[in-house]
């Protein structure tokens, strides 16, 4: 297989979007991407969404995106896995430059969940879980996360207060991002007195939804050179593993397995392991699954996971520096672009562009884009090279 | 890239499924393809499916179905491209083999659409059409085509009763395949006689949607030999384009540039023509999608589909068999389920054992599978070795 590289890279703002379409908000993330590329169009489209045709009456979104951009004729396809979607849009884009089969490729996250309502963004969001077996019992995507919370502060003897800092680290680095949903700090009083949705998540737990869409151009490596100014940044690895679509059927629900797996495979098609990444985007839907992901990829210990947080660990000059622009709690949670918005500020990391949210010297980043309860996990890891 | 063949192939019958469940029925053919394989488990799973978000209020049937047939920690996302849902699945599976990245896949497509009322079913098959500038106007997916059948019948002088051989030959060929929704001969005056639906589409120049599931194994050619008495199936070409999702944004609406350049691609890597192959799996899912295809694949000159039918060229012993086991027409329509059910027959035909159906020293086969209104259409061309 031949090495990929992102040329070009495209985002719109996260926030309520009323003014534009599913189509612009896509269509502006994907030009970006191409005009930073210099390519005129691209051979393959893989876009990542999850609830086009619920929120938006909108199936397709492969042809509809490709005549949009000037790309009618090109293959073009769509791609989900719940809110790991956007992951998926760009591993299969990555397999289909790698493979030899296409030459350039356009990977887009997109997702404008305001049209609807919000019982009905509840009700699309409950399809990432099971509809027979969780659903129908009357819980929610939320409530799933807050059983597996309880059970891991019951377990490993954690209190609520001991997550805070991952939101309050996430809402700073957000300040400096001009594309986040929020720009507002917090604190440890606001965090535990946030209204209560799913106990013990609170409203400063979990992260917005939102409208927006990001975009990656992929080429062979030794196909194009980016831009003059910007380095060459390569796909040294991905993975993708699943568990159960039921949370109650894992032996263990206190491990994310998916994370595990895809992880290895990661790092092992890199070659590196955990000391060797300077900065982690990982999927903090809700504070508990940031300490999960940092657990099953080997940065902490299990059970330790907040324990990064209180140490000061993950910040933008810590040991593993997280949500360096902002993460899913305050960059904001679009479910399928999300992956996509993980994967272009790894690309504005390693290429030193990340202001004043940089992490120093960042040569290594990885992105984790969790679907469901922890049962669609995929990784990358990019490299500057 | 490595040679990728099909070495185990399941389908359900399609029909009202009332007592199998959306994962009992992707279960029923994923399991009796990995059964004929041989294989325990694959490492990536591919699903086509269009519409299990609103009809079954179910996402992420990638890991849905992995755990369910036994495959839990595999890959697997979900494919959708609206009815070619399900050859997009086997061609991302074909990538992924073909690449080096995974060493088995399975492929599978699904619908379940008896569980929505029609008005749903309708609803959401429009997700297909541009929301934004045909759906809102008030156009069905079936209005659609209808449109492009007046104008074809009026620019090329043909009558509606012309295109009777189409349907006529799907269900005299669905009569021997017990997998197919209707064993009902037809003939002209019924052809004729049916109710209309959208002028002039009739209840007989259309497909039946239906419950259904389609499956296959792949593997790098050389890796596995099928079970004993199997020939070996390989996938020779694999092309995808897409065209305007808006109908009326085409230059020409009477041409399927997509089918022609998706047919193009796949011709090309198998390196024959239109001459050189001995059955076509086409999408009839409307009898003028029967004339455009044939017409787009090299097999006919422009304007002159319906004389192939006329002309009884397109039965299993004419020139150019085509939907050999019922086709869309007659074996029913799953929407995105349809592209596996083509590529599972197409593996029948060649390993020559497709019964009364056998199309006489078949060996290359095509398969085209086309979603939207010819907006996103893939084309397959397999061999028996």
């Amino acid at each position: 297989m031949r090495t990929v590289a992102v040329i070009g890279i495209g985002q719109t703002k996260i926030e309520e979007q009323w003014e534009k379409s599913l189509r612009d908000l896509a269509g502006e993330a994907s030009l970006a991407a191409l005009e930073e590329s210099g390519l005129p169009t691209v051979e393959g489209i893989y876009v990542g969404n999850m609830m086009s045709g619920s929120a938006n009456k909108q199936m397709q979104l492969g042809a509809y995106l490709s005549d949009w951009i000037g790309a009618r004729f090109s293959e073009a396809v769509h791609l989900e896995s719940a809110c790991s979607s956007g992951a998926a849009a760009f591993r299969t884009a990555v397999m289909a430059v790698a493979s030899g089969e296409i030459n350039s490729a356009l990977a887009v996250g997109v997702e404008k969940m305001s049209d609807s309502p919000n019982a009905e963004i509840t009700s699309s969001l409950a399809t990432a879980a099971d509809a027979d077996w969780e659903v129908t019992q009357g819980i929610s995507f939320v409530g799933l996360n807050a059983l597996i919370m309880q059970r891991y502060m019951y377990e490993y003897k954690w209190n609520h207060a001991d997550f805070a800092g991952f939101s309050i680290n996430a809402h700073a680095n957000a300040m400096h991002n001009p594309n986040a949903r929020f720009h507002m700090l917090i604190n440890n009083e606001q965090f535990e007195k946030a209204g209560l949705i799913a106990e013990p998540i609170n409203l400063l737990d979990a992260s917005p939804t939102g409208d927006g869409s990001a975009a990656a151009i992929l080429v062979p490596a030794d196909a194009l050179k980016p831009a003059p100014g910007l380095k060459i940044i390569s796909v040294a690895g991905s993975g993708a593993a699943t568990d159960t679509i039921s949370v109650h059927n894992r032996k263990d629900p206190l491990w994310l397995k998916a994370a595990e797996m895809s992880a290895r495979k990661a790092y092992s098609q890199a070659n590196v392991g955990p000391d060797d990444i300077d900065l982690f985007e990982y999927h903090d839907a809700f504070t508990i699954m940031c300490a999960l992901s940092l657990e099953a990829c080997g940065f902490i210990d299990r059970g330790q996971g907040p324990k990064l947080a209180l140490d000061g660990q993950i910040k933008i000059d810590g040991r593993i520096p997280v949500a360096t622009l902002g993460g899913l709690k305050a960059r904001g949670h679009p479910v399928g672009a999300t992956g996509m918005y993980q994967i272009v500020e790894l690309v504005q990391q390693l290429r030193g562009k990340a202001g004043k949210d940089q992490v120093e010297n960042a040569r290594i980043g990885m992105a984790q884009n969790i679907g469901g309860s922890g049962s669609n996990i995929i990784t990358h890891i990019l490299r500057a090279e």
